[in-house]
C-alpha cells in the first residue's frame, strides 16, 4: 500500500459506505444508488467506474453542493448490475490521474480485490452492529441448578466414566472432554441481570444440545436441549427473559459433523441399506475410521452434503435444524468450521450449501445473524449471499493478541511490530463489502484459544489496550465469559486451560477491571462512528498503533471515534494527526484539539469527536 | 508489504517453482513432491503448513545436505489433495516465529491469496515460456500478394464502401475500419527469414477469417481464411514454412461476439424458429439492438453460450473452431475479450466455459497455448484450469508503459513513479500460480493500445529502457510489428493510430534501433533464468526500478539474471545490491562484482550471471 494513503488522518479523496457518500446500502439489483467522494485535490474532472459484465463503465461525476467537510463533493450514479457490484472513481488533475479504490488512492487501477463493493439486494443484521456480544461455554459459565448436573460415573464416553467437578477447580488435562463442572442455561438466566449491567445485549452460546462431552461439539441430538443443561424448559425460560431483557441468543451450530452417539449415524452404523447411510462419507483407508470424520476423530462422523437428507435435516428443508431453533427464539447462528462443510467428505460446494443455509434462515427470521468460524481468512466466503461474517480470527483477534503479547496462540515466541499489524488488519477490512466488515465477529480469545488476560501476563495495562483495541474496532466485538472479572487460565496453551470456570464469589473479582470493561462496553453500545463508521488507520510504530472510525450522514455531520493502543506498560507517548475539531477522552473526560496531538497510549484511548 | 523482504538481494529464506525448491511442477493430484526451502536465519524448526479442506495441516521439515547457497536448506513432502493446492512454511527462531509465502516473510500469517500454490496435474505450454511473440496485425504488416487486396468499393459495410490505401500512407479516422492496407498470409510467410533473424520464434496473428472489417474482428465465416489475406492456401503455405523455420503461430479466437454477416446470425435473424436463433440473447430494451452486442454494436451480436450448440460450435465440439484450427497447424489461441464470454448476455459461467474450451485445446494439442485478453486483473480465472495465462495489461505493460511515458494509455498525465510500479507488478505476479505467472504474455503495446515508441516522444533510450524490461520480465514476452524498426504513431491515442503499416524500404528503418532490439531478444532466447526463473524486486526509486530472476538446478546451481530500467534520459546511476560471484552486462559485456554496485540504468540493463 502506499503509505502516505494509508496513515492519514484527513484524506485527500474519501468515498465509504456511510450516508454521505452512499445514500442506501442493500438496495436491490436492477436499481441504481447515488453515490458520492468528496476530495480536497485540484480535481478537473472525476469519473465513477463500474464493473459490468467484466467490462469497465465510466461515469462522469457531477459536483455538488457542499456537504461538510473539507474539499468539494461530486456524485454520480450507481447501476445496480449484479449482485456484488465492484466500482471506483478516477480523478483528472493537472498533470496527473488518480484511482481511488478501497485500498485508497493511487496512480494505478487496483486489482478488482481492492474496488469498492456494493451488495445489492443484501440485508445485513444490523442487529448485530450495535451489539456487544458476550460468549458463553455453558458447562463454565454458571450452574443455575446442581440437580441436573452430570454425576460422576453417569455414563461412559469414549470409554472413560464422565465426571462431576466441583466449581472453582483448576480446570486440567484430565478432564479436558469428560469434567463436567454443572454450568446450565438456569445459570445463564440467572446471570442475565448480571450481564445487562454489564452493557451486553447478545450471548453466543457453544452448543446446547444433548452430548456427551462437556463441550457438545459433539451432538447426539440436534433438536433436544441437553437435559444436563435443564432441557427444553431452561431453553425456553431463558429465550424469554432474554427477549424481555433485550438480550439476543446466538446459538453453535455443529454442521460439519455429529457426535457417534445420535440416532443417524447409528442408524448408518448398522445398516448399509439404511437411508442415513448416505448422510455420511464412507471410505476403507487404512488407518483411518472407515467415514470420513473431523480430522479423522472417529466419534465425529462428518457430514455429507452430497446427501439432500442432510441438506433438507440440517440446513434448508422446511423443518432444519437452522429453521427450528430460529422458532424457538434463537437469533442467529455461529456456524462451527464453516469451511469445512462439503460434500464426499471435503470442502466441496461449501459456499452453495451456506447460501442454502443462509437462505433458509432469512426466510425464517429476516435479520438472524449468520456467521461462520472460519479461523483463516475467509474473504473469498463472504460475499453477502452465505454467511453475514465470520470470526474474526485472521483480521483482528490473533494479529492483535500476537502483538500485545509477543507471542503466537500456540505460545511461538513472536516479534511482530506495529506496522504490520495494521497492514494485515487492513488487508483484510478493506476487501470486505462494508457491510459484512461491520459484521464480522471481533475477538481476543474464545473457548479455542488461550485467554487474553493469560496471554498478556496477567498484566491489566496491557489487557485493556486490548480491550479498547475490540470495543473501537470495525466489526461486533464478542467478549468472552469472565474476562471483565479478570478470569485468566492455571498454564499457557489453548483449550482445555482457557476454560475455567466464572467465579461467582465477588471476593475473586478485579472489580477495577470489570469497571473499566463495562465503561469501554458502554462507550461502544452509544457510539455509532464505532457500530457503523468507516476505518482507517493513523499510525502505528512498534509498540502502538491507532486508527479512526467515521460516520458521515447523509446531511453531511461526521461523527468519530479515534482509538490507540501502547503495548507498553508504562507511559508511553506517540504523536499523531486528529482530524480538525475538539475531541475527548470517552473514559477520562480530557480533551484535545485535532491537529497533531501527543497522548500517552498506554492501556489504551477512545476519543469521540461530534 | 514489508518492504525489508520485498527489496532485498539476499532473502533470508526463500522458495520457489525451480527444481532445487521444487522437485517437479505440475504432479498430478493423489501424489506428493518434495518442496525445499533454504534460509540464512538461525531456525529451530521448519514446517511445511498445507491447505486441506479448508484447514491447514503441518508437516514438521527436515534439514538436508547443502545445495548451495547461503544457509541451510529443509525439505517435506507437498501432499497434492487438490487441483490447487496452497502452502506456506514458517519458521521458528529463537524469540521469534515466521511465515513465508509468496508475498514474502512475514511475523503473521498472510491470507490464502499470499500462499504458495502448486498446480496439480497442469502442464504448462512450456515452449511459450522459451518464445519470444511478435504480433501481426494482418493487413498492415506485409501485402505478400497484391492480387488479393480489398479494392476500393469492393463491398459495403455499415453502410460506407471499402477502400484499397495504398502501403506508406498514414492511417486516419476516416479509414478506421474501412482501410485496407492489402497486407496478407502470403507477406508473412515472405517475412519469416526476417522475423527469425530477429529472434522470433511465435506469432500471434490477429483474425484472419473472413471478416468485412480491416481489423477482423467481426468474424463472417470462423472457418475460412479471408481471401484477401490468401484463403486457405495462404495459410497452409505459412503453417509450413513456419513449422519449418521453428517459429508458433497462435490465432485469434473471437468467440465473445461474431458479426452480423455470419451466416448463423442472419439465419437466427430471419427466423424465430431456426436453431441458430439460439446461439443470441434476444432481448427488447429501448434504444438498444434487439441482442445483446459487444458494447451495444448491432454488428456485433454477443453470443450466448447457454445454449449448447454455441458451446459445441465455437470451443469444445468435436469439430469445434477451436479444435479445427489446431488440426490445421495454429499452435493455441488468444482469446478476444476473454472476461465477457458468458451465458445469457453476460459473463456468467466464464471460467466453466473457458475451462471446457481448453480442455478440449488440449486434446486436440498437448501444448496447445490459450491465453486470454482480460485487459483487467485476471487472478481470479488463472487457476490453470481454464485459460493458461492472460495478456498481462494488468500486471505489466500498463503500469510500466504508464510510468515510463508520464500518462496513462488514454493520455491522461500521471505522476506514478516507480517504488507503486513494483508494487503492483509484483502483487499481480506473486497471487500466480508459477506456471502461470511465467505464462503471462506482457506486452508494451498491441493494435488496441498506443505505441510503446510514440507514447515515450519517440525516445529511443526510454524505449529502450521498457523493452529491456519487456525481454526480462516473467512472463512470455511480445513485441509489435514494427517496434524493431521504430513505427510509431502520427498522433495520439489507441487504435487506429497505433496501426500503421510496416515499412519495408529499409531507408525507413532505425536499424541502430533494431540492433538493439535484436540483441535483447537474442539474449531473452537464450537466458534460461529470464524464460524460467522466479521474480523478485530488487530496487525502486522514483524513476527507476530493477528486478532479479533466478533459476536454481536441483544441484543447487543458480542461473541468474538483473534488469534495470531508469525513465531518465540522461545518466541515472542507481545503487542496489547484487547477489556474490560476477555479474556481465548481457550486451556491452562490462563486469561487476556482487553485493553493492553503482551502474547507470539509462536505457535499461541486463546484467547476467551464472
Amino acid at each position: 500500500m502506499t503509505t502516505s494513503t494509508f496513515f492519514s488522518s484527513i484524506l485527500s479523496a474519501q468515498h465509504d459506505h456511510t450516508p454521505a457518500y452512499t445514500s442506501q446500502l442493500g438496495a436491490a439489483r436492477g436499481n441504481s444508488v447515488t453515490v458520492r467522494m468528496r476530495t480536497t485535490l485540484p480535481v478537473t474532472a472525476v469519473r465513477l467506474r463500474v464493473v459490468q459484465v467484466g467490462e469497465i463503465e465510466s461515469f462522469v461525476a457531477r459536483e455538488v453542493g457542499d456537504l461538510g467537510g473539507e474539499g468539494r463533493w461530486f456524485e454520480a450514479e450507481l447501476p445496480l448490475h449484479s449482485d456484488r457490484v465492484r466500482y471506483a472513481w478516477t480523478l483528472d488533475l493537472p498533470g496527473d490521474h488518480l484511482n481511488l479504490t478501497a485500498l485508497g488512492l493511487h496512480h494505478t487501477r487496483r486489482g478488482f480485490r481492492n474496488w469498492f463493493q456494493y451488495l445489492a439486494g443484501h440485508t445485513a443484521p444490523e442487529w448485530a452492529w450495535r451489539s456487544v456480544f458476550y460468549q458463553i461455554f455453558p458447562d463454565r459459565f454458571r450452574n443455575g441448578d446442581p440437580a441436573n448436573d452430570v454425576q460422576t460415573g453417569e455414563y461412559i464416553y469414549e470409554g472413560r466414566p464422565v465426571e462431576h467437578v466441583e466449581w472453582n477447580t483448576p480446570v486440567d488435562a484430565h478432564g479436558d472432554i469428560h469434567a463436567h463442572y454443572g454450568g446450565d442455561l438456569n445459570g445463564v438466566t440467572q446471570a442475565l441481570p448480571y450481564l445487562t449491567d454489564l452493557g451486553i445485549n447478545a450471548l453466543w452460546l457453544t452448543p446446547i444440545f444433548v452430548s456427551p462431552s462437556n463441550h457438545r461439539y459433539d451432538i447426539t441430538d440436534y433438536r433436544r436441549v441437553d437435559p444436563h443443561l435443564g432441557g427444553e424448559a431452561a431453553w425456553d425460560e431463558l429465550a424469554q427473559a432474554a427477549e424481555a431483557a433485550g438480550v439476543k441468543l446466538v446459538l453453535d451450530g455443529v454442521f460439519n459433523h455429529m457426535g457417534n452417539e445420535n440416532a443417524l449415524f447409528q442408524a448408518a452404523l448398522k445398516d448399509e441399506a439404511a437411508p442415513e447411510r448416505g448422510l455420511f462419507t464412507w471410505r476403507d483407508t487404512p488407518g483411518k475410521p472407515p467415514y470420513h470424520a473431523f480430522f479423522d476423530v472417529p466419534t465425529l462422523p462428518k457430514i455429507d452434503y452430497r446427501n439432500e437428507l442432510a441438506v433438507q435435516e440440517f440446513l434448508s428443508g422446511e423443518e432444519s435444524v437452522v429453521r427450528y431453533w430460529l422458532r424457538r427464539g434463537a437469533a442467529g447462528w455461529r456456524l462451527d468450521v464453516a469451511h469445512m462443510i462439503g460434500t464426499d467428505g471435503t470442502d466441496d460446494d461449501n459456499l452453495p450449501l451456506h447460501r442454502a443455509l443462509k437462505s433458509a434462515a432469512r426466510q425464517e427470521k429476516p435479520d438472524a445473524f449468520i456467521f461462520g468460524e472460519r479461523f483463516f481468512d475467509p474473504e473469498h466466503a463472504l460475499d453477502g449471499k452465505g454467511e453475514d461474517s465470520a470470526m474474526n480470527y485472521h483480521g483482528f483477534g490473533l494479529p492483535v493478541m500476537q502483538w500485545l503479547s509477543g507471542a503466537t496462540y500456540f505460545s511461538e515466541p513472536s516479534q511482530l511490530a506495529g506496522p504490520e499489524v495494521a497492514e494485515i488488519l487492513w488487508d483484510a477490512y478493506h476487501a470486505l463489502p462494508p457491510q459484512v466488515g461491520l459484521s464480522m465477529v471481533n475477538l481476543l480469545e474464545s473457548h479455542d484459544i488461550g485467554r487474553a488476560m493469560y496471554r498478556v501476563g496477567n498484566d491489566r495495562t496491557r489487557f485493556l489496550a486490548a480491550f479498547t483495541l475490540l470495543m473501537g474496532y470495525a466489526g461486533v466485538p464478542c467478549t468472552y465469559y469472565g474476562t471483565e472479572v479478570g478470569v485468566t487460565q492455571s498454564r499457557a496453551g489453548n483449550m482445555p486451560w482457557c476454560r475455567e470456570p466464572m467465579p461467582w464469589d465477588e471476593a475473586d473479582w478485579d472489580t477495577d477491571l470489570r469497571a473499566k470493561v463495562k465503561a469501554l462496553i458502554g462507550v461502544r453500545r452509544k457510539t455509532h462512528a464505532l457500530q457503523e463508521g468507516n476505518l482507517r488507520f493513523l499510525h502505528a510504530e512498534a509498540d502502538a498503533i491507532a486508527y479512526l472510525r467515521e460516520y458521515t450522514h447523509a446531511d453531511g455531520r461526521t461523527e468519530r471515534a479515534a482509538v490507540c493502543a501502547s503495548r507498553r506498560t508504562e507511559s508511553h507517548e506517540i504523536t499523531l494527526t486528529l482530524p480538525a475539531g475538539e475531541w475527548r477522552d470517552a473514559l477520562t473526560g480530557e480533551m484535545w484539539t485535532g491537529g497533531e496531538v501527543t497522548l500517552n497510549a498506554m492501556g489504551g484511548r477512545l476519543l469521540l469527536q461530534g
